[in-house]
């Protein structure tokens, strides 16, 4: 069965597989929600789908449960009520634990087919997944339907093909036949067997729940873990979705379904410190703030640990051919989701003595003047405003939003007038300006729409402050503004040097803060931000360790004919 | 220079590559000490070379030399006097972080070119680097030929083979063209370069100096980071001569040689612990002790870090087709280096009924005694003797043997008489019975040549103790024997699940202690003897990061054009 579903999904592999080494465009789930792709009435069953989730028991037939729990509140204002099962993690990593003996001895073939085709039913949900993301995250439905679902989905797959491409690298039998003299040699048969780390947690993070967390669970479920799955109690709708349909389908492929399980848990009664401390488990996946990052790797010493914690992320300003078509992409950017990416820009550096354009040298005022007109128009459209903006997921990024409001405030954040969600918790983009001596201030992940413009001597000293943010706080994205070479040069060898994915002079439909699956690597595991990188060999390598055993084969053939 | 380095050596890192891939008997490097194959002058000339360090400086132009220091004593008797740069650490790390500069920004080609030239160098000196290794370790001649001369260049060679396998899946540049509607297209060209992980410091260990220490090595430099390698006091010469060759082809290819450097120190002011906390340091790699093993796991955080600690060797005695050349395999693997590998079998355990032969079960205390009379005829011829055990490296473990010769000792340990050094500290193998139940005796590490002959209630204890042992304290290697192919399935099983690489019914010319580059791992990472695993891709992926720049690409023909 589960061979069968290989065979389904073979032809998607290999262009992953073809893909992951080209680096050039490609994707296997369409990004574009249309009717015409996902089917007629995809988004209106999905939208029922969602709706008939509210205020009910979100069922997952797992061991443990001993009681039902529930806190999300969508960002746009509606009370969701709905629960999941609480489970009592002794029975929960048990099963998971015992789940795994036949998981493990599957052939790699066996597992990828599994793997591929949860990841094919995933996308033919995708609509449903959009409205469950839209409403746990904030994010605009388009956001939502793309990232939450195709380019999830995508960076899935990927971390599929490079776990299918390191576990073929060592063959499952060789013959060794070593001469040790003149007339004898000794053959040993040997077989390698891949074993897997022990039960992987992965703990999802509220803004991208299934983003973030598709690449480890798939990676470590290839790689023969059992997954259980701890999503934020703010964002578990997307990641229980995923998990009954994993669950299905490995029912359908004769295994047991704890291979994959959810560990849900509420604010007040949270239970991933308990859980990754499990001596069952092998690996932890962990998207989040630096505060319980950083406690997991100091703790969870007996496990394989992968984050994605905090970074600031920069943009240097150094010239421009067109400083409108800068604008207006930087405005876009900062405008996204209102800033809680953790790929959007935070820190833009611009030299005090302005910037250098065709026209002459752009001083600093007008540059961040031009930056405020920019995110003004972008803004003025309400209904463009609601939907690139979403919500803000969480109470406490808007309290930081506010409390951030101090001392040159070259934009206010404002609220955004949601013609279909009245309640919706929003916050345009807030500008600070601030002093390269100002430290204290920008060099730290303020989370969510908030801007700081760095006023600073010269270019030079933007790219030393962009790089020892990222070096000692982390950092993803840079974002390089200039007209001379020698500049963009220097600034991509230091940010590299520090582990930033750069890009330079970005205007029209691309932006800093996307990362494409198959193509550009998200968190480079070279700066505080974290190793969680999507994807690259050490990311999969780490979840499966090979042992051989080794029988000597009689040379008897051999001897008795010589 | 190095271009040219890469390709005189090409066919060999081609073969390495052929290698891994089929993990069928592969040696780049000659490994039988002939004047044929050497030079017919080779011995001698080696002879002579290592001569010449006794009682001298060993001169290493390297930054830093505040003083030289020396407390090597050769096992054989022989006081060295060999003085090594001690170097004031600030200096050393400081020359080794800025000789990174280039080196990072080399091709891969080039590093691996340098890398391959190197090896080439160290196996023309596999004589001098014999006796050196020989007088270090206290292996014999032919051992510390072997191990420390070829047998240690296969293990360099094949992590570079998967340095050079995982640098090249990743392209440099990629052009991604994305379709964003129906007329339009976004293009970026993107570069990808790979990123060191800083200073990479190599702690050597007494016994194996060069075997477990060249992998790290050149894993570390064909990925850009530069070496410190921090040799164990007792063991120097042969990591001092590495360096000299790796510094020699270096400056040839015009890199600054301060990329390999040595940390030299004294067991009285140790310098292992400052130099692995300095923020420099990238990747650790050491073998030796688990108090130190544990140590730098637990606090060099900052870095990657790969250990080799202790664990617990086993063999399981099931049953057997012929007892005599199961006991006479057994007496050499026990015997070799006397003990001092990390594969040798620590634990034997045995049945209390015996165990399975054609000629019916053999009791527990016969199959004891023809393990001892196996060891006996062994050790009667002393020239042998005094080849296949070698001297005991350190006091230390002379000791160890001393004090664990208590209860039942079925073969007391003694000396070995060597007829060309009198003064050689010797042991053989101490055989001691302990009853299952004796667990804080036998289940702990005993470096050296001791022996448990572990009698339990059955086959299924025996493997439940060599399993739980194997995942509470580590354990490299496991031989079974047995003429039931269900009981060779289910030991197999446990120890596989262990982490542990299982060998069955060994005979004749084949032993449990050898671990071959390019087909066997050495080091599972599954269990609490480390994660050093010689060779896989975890191995080296974590060794360098991978650093994307994006830059658009006007689409000013399409546009022109349409």
């Amino acid at each position: 069965m589960s061979h069968e579903m290989f065979q389904r999904h073979q032809q998607t592999l290999e262009a992953a597989l073809t893909a992951i080494d080209s680096r050039e465009f490609w994707a296997a789930y369409p990004e574009v929600p249309s009717g015409k792709i996902y089917g007629e009435t995809a988004r209106d069953d999905g939208l029922a789908a969602w709706k008939s989730t509210l205020g009910n028991r979100f069922e997952i037939d797992q061991p443990g449960t001993v009681d039902w729990v529930g806190s999300e509140r969508s960002p746009y204002g509606i009370e969701t009520g709905t629960t999941y099962p609480q489970a009592d993690l002794d029975v929960l990593v048990s099963a998971a634990a015992a789940a795994m003996d036949s998981w493990k001895r599957a052939t790699p073939e066996c597992r990828v087919g599994v793997c591929l085709e949860i990841l094919h039913r995933l996308n033919r949900r995708s609509f449903e997944m959009g409205f469950a993301v839209m409403h746990t995250t904030g994010q605009g439905f388009m956001m939502a339907f793309q990232a939450g679902g195709p380019h999830a989905q995508d960076r899935g797959l990927e971390a599929l093909a490079y776990a299918w491409r390191e576990m073929n690298h060592c063959p499952s039998h060789a013959t060794w036949t070593k001469r040790v003299s003149k007339t004898d040699t000794v053959t040993l048969d040997k077989t390698f067997r891949l074993i897997p780390r022990g039960v992987a947690v992965t703990i999802g993070c509220s803004t991208f729940p299934t983003w973030n967390s598709y690449p480890g669970i798939f990676a470590s479920l290839a790689t023969g873990n059992a997954v259980i799955i701890k999503p934020h109690p703010g964002a578990v709708l997307p990641l229980a979705l995923t998990a009954t349909i994993a669950r299905e389908v490995l029912s359908e492929a004769g295994f047991d379904p704890n291979v994959v399980t959810m560990a849900c848990d509420t604010p007040d009664s949270p239970v991933a410190q308990d859980l990754v401390m499990r001596p069952e488990v092998g690996i932890v996946d962990f998207t989040g703030g630096n505060a319980f990052g950083d406690w997991i790797e100091e703790n969870a010493r007996h496990a394989q640990v992968y984050t994605e914690k905090a970074g600031i992320n920069t943009a240097i300003l150094d010239g421009c051919e067109n400083l409108k078509a800068l604008t207006g992409n930087m405005a876009f950017s900062l405008s996204l989701y209102s800033g809680q990416m953790c790929t959007t820009p935070q820190n833009i550096y611009i030299p005090a003595d302005g910037i250098d354009t065709p026209d002459g040298r752009v001083s600093f005022d007008d540059t961040a003047a031009a930056i405020i007109k920019a995110l003004d128009w972008f803004l003025s459209d309400p209904a463009r405003a609601a939907e690139v903006c979403g919500a803000i997921q969480s109470e406490d990024t808007a309290t930081r939003v506010q409390k951030a409001a101090t001392g040159k405030v070259l934009r206010p954040s404002g609220a955004i007038e949601n013609e279909r969600f009245a309640d919706a918790r929003t916050a345009t983009p807030l500008v600070v300006q601030v002093d390269s001596s100002d430290t204290g201030v920008f060099q730290r992940e303020m989370f969510g729409p908030i801007v700081y413009i760095v006023k600073t001597a010269s270019t030079e000293e933007s790219i030393a402050l962009a790089s020892d943010g990222a070096r000692q706080h982390g950092g993803l994205t840079c974002v390089v503004y200039s007209r001379d070479d020698a500049v963009i040069e220097q600034a991509v060898d230091a940010m590299t040097d520090a582990g930033v994915a750069t890009s330079c002079n970005l205007t029209g439909h691309i932006w800093v803060n996307q990362s494409a699956a198959f193509s550009d690597f998200h968190v480079s595991g070279a700066n505080p931000s974290g190793n969680a990188t999507l994807c690259d060999t050490a990311y999969v390598a780490g979840r499966f360790r090979t042992v051989a055993c080794r029988v000597p084969v009689p040379a008897a053939v051999e001897e008795t004919v010589g």
